[in-house]
């Protein structure tokens, strides 16, 4: 797949985030960025016209826990020097998804054909960043050992709406014993930049979810009698939020395959 | 009952707490403590003779979050500087229990007539501190507003023994809705010095409570269905430690008997 892949196919090994994104921009990295570079922050991206920017700006705004802005670009500029120098917007995702009216039309490795002077890119914190926190303090995640996505639902609790921008706030559900449920909300709520503290735990009907074991998003992650299901405000609502609104043009990242930022994980609690 | 009493019968005012230390010594005051002098830290007290006081300091340490430690006394002082001017350990509890062989053999409103020279005094933090906190924080709590005292269970949970100190974690139970538990680690683990974050919450079981309906200690307290049960380390475990150590002599103060020191609460998460 990669020059950078190790002799045992294990995932590549980069010096830095910098690295990291030129390989992407090259075309010598194309997977999921899971586990890349780990000590740095990844992010959504979210891609729109000048004329939609403004009412998504409002909108993280509004609603900083599934909406967490990490940077916002220039109209028009492929640079976000708060994220990375060497650092090029449109080339720097290996897998870019672009949006008509809500329907995908293109997958693209490169935005270079199809830019425009009135893009403006949003950068939101990743759950990639408060997941090393969580394993950092020693707390198993379930999705990860089990090699799975995680899993994500539609709930009852609403987004505060701005312009064609509303919709139902998506969160993603990790299974803890309740102590490290408790220490995951310490570790998390440092973390306000990638999603913060959980918005919910316990009984899943209570926020609109009939069956745990039917994510709308991602895989089902069994939850063992002794765990409580945990559950985060998700970077997945925005997207959710953006295709629902049918807006003439929106590019995002493919799922999984993130900005990978200079910012440090370490870093986040103190933004 | 006071001079302090308002004239509609409700509770005394104290201009700050070493007047509310004062009424107490003086006998002016025999009443509980809770919401006396609100904005301060009230302590639970553990008098022992100097020979069992080593082991009892360092089960103290091993178990801080049912025992965490706002002061200790040099042996035959009956004062403690860090914790007030104008403190007498021995006048300034309206309700102590003296207890021999782990049995209640007095209750006194001072001390004087008993006081050895070889007495240490251990002051550990009190829930009613973080509960200030927590309604600071909006968070309801129901006992406080059924005018009950915090439901406590004696669990399967066992404190790390030190000399004759051994026996189960007790834990104060709060029924709170998801949001607010989450809110309620997050101001909690603040405050380390007045038992900080929760050890549990949801399924009782899991911590060996059989029936929440029936508590050890305190009074029940109704769980609503949208709501879990929020376990937080209780100053009553060393107490019941204590007894169940059959010491020759112990000294505490009697339940809501506690003292009030010169901390302030909002200074607690920097101590």
């Amino acid at each position: 797949m990669s020059q950078h892949l190790g002799a045992d196919g294990a995932a590549p090994v980069f010096a830095d985030a910098a690295e990291a994104r030129r390989a992407i921009r090259a075309g010598r990295f194309r997977g999921h960025t899971s586990g890349l570079v780990p000590a740095h922050a990844q992010g959504n991206l979210m891609i729109l016209p000048r004329a939609m920017a403004e009412d998504f700006h409002r909108f993280c705004q509004q609603n900083p826990k599934p909406c967490p802005i990490l940077g916002v670009s220039q109209p028009g500029a492929r640079t976000l020097p708060t994220l990375g120098t060497d650092l090029d917007l449109a080339t720097d995702v290996s897998d870019y998804r672009v949006y008509e009216g809500g329907e995908l039309v293109a997958e693209l490795p490169d935005l270079t054909g199809v830019w425009r002077d009135d893009f403006v890119t949003f950068v939101l914190g990743c759950s990639f960043s408060f997941e090393a926190g969580l394993i950092a303090a020693g707390i198993p995640l379930r999705h990860v050992a089990l090699g799975r996505n995680v899993a994500m639902y539609r709930t009852s609790i609403t987004t505060r709406p701005s312009g064609p921008f509303h919709g139902p706030l998506v969160v993603s559900m990790r299974p803890m014993k309740a102590a490290d449920a408790i220490k995951a909300v310490q570790v998390t709520a440092r973390m306000p930049a990638v999603h913060g503290a959980p918005i919910h735990l316990g009984d899943p009907s209570l926020i609109g979810i009939r069956d745990i074991a039917r994510p709308d998003f991602g895989d089902p992650v069994p939850i063992e009698p002794d765990e409580l299901p945990v559950f985060w405000a998700c970077g997945v609502t925005p997207q959710a939020v953006a295709m629902a609104a049918r807006l003439p043009l929106c590019i995002t990242h493919a799922p999984g395959h993130m900005l990978i930022t200079d910012l440090l994980n370490r870093d986040l609690p103190f933004l």
